[in-house]
């Protein structure tokens, strides 16, 4: 099947996608639309991105499929990736619906308001502390929950790890999160790096 | 199986469960854990809270099931509330995630602000209206698409239109959004309420 990813360089959304079609080992051809350039401007005005962000999937019927963690349960689906029972399915998802609502919107938003300037007037020193402590406190939940497990749902790599990775992997460098404070983490995330078929981030296909 | 459900019976997050439960028609013991009451308080301290929220649902093997979609998911799963195909299932979950990333953070966020008398302060007459034109174009994604189907995902209901029910329900009495502006969202509200096994969401079990 030939895929095509619209897909945002800087975004951790669309890392994760990157990162799960790298393990799979799927081709795929990458169109790159960054943030506040005119070719993202364009793809929102013809309707190319599905209910209106990327990273969007493109499958070979045409099919558009929207929604970082909605492609990589679709690619997951049938692997290793995505557990086959009901309760090993929901279990996992239940860390994928985790990173969508407390920590994307925490540690994904205050790297934001660090490394775009046009939201550095978002980036209030009280909003920052708030943002600080919530993410620590979202962060906290899976270093509990780390401590006792190497992956975050069962005994292999799952696609709640992929989820978690991409932003978790730049809390430190990007939101300013003090990362040393979560040893397990720290283990979590090196595992992951080692991964076969592991990309960097910002290895971005021309 | 015996089902125990801790839901927060003024909580989108649990609404979305205890409906989803009932459409379903399953029987389940419910424990009620209000916002801000000792109650909720003691259930922190014991653990009992996995994940650290509610809703959580109890299998009668004693285990523990957190993230209201997630448990949405694990309920629908081998019914025709959850597509069995991989793409239908990725299409459903898309709506899920953007109900916990886009749609919860702003109509339930706003909704809160409004209504607990703990958070007004932070209801500041900018944020306020920032969250009300976040949350209409929020809506305008889903009257936009509803416009042409009558369920979110597919030719039949599914967790979809359950998990993006609660909060959009309550969008316009608690969270003072403009629902008269969203015609094709307040028919696919009617068509939800008109489902055999609909219960409305303050029905708590007692």
């Amino acid at each position: 099947m030939t895929l095509t990813l619209y897909s945002m360089p800087s975004s951790g959304n669309s890392c994760k996608v990157r990162l799960m079609l790298g393990l799979l080992d799927r081709t795929y051809s990458h169109v790159g639309l960054e943030y506040e350039t005119p070719e993202l401007a364009d793809a929102h005005t013809t309707g190319a991105l599905a209910m209106g962000k990327v990273p969007v999937l493109i499958l070979d019927d045409g099919t558009a499929l929207p929604e970082s963690n909605a492609i990589l349960c679709y690619l997951a689906d049938g692997t290793s990736w995505m557990p086959s029972d009901a309760l090993g399915r929901a279990r996992t998802l239940g860390w994928v619906f985790f990173e969508q609502n407390r920590h994307e919107t925490v540690i994904a938003v205050r790297a934001a308001l660090q490394n775009y300037e046009s939201r550095a007037h978002l980036a209030t020193p009280q909003r920052m502390v708030e943002l600080l402590d919530s993410g620590h406190r979202v962060l906290r939940v899976m270093e509990d929950h780390l401590a006792d497990q190497a992956w975050l749902a069962g005994d292999t790599p799952s696609v709640a790890d992929i989820a978690l990775y991409a932003c978790t992997h730049t809390a430190g460098s990007q939101g300013g999160f003090e990362m040393h404070r979560f040893a397990a983490i720290n283990d979590w995330l090196a595992r992951i790096s080692a991964l076969p078929g592991y990309i960097e981030l910002d290895d971005i296909p021309t």
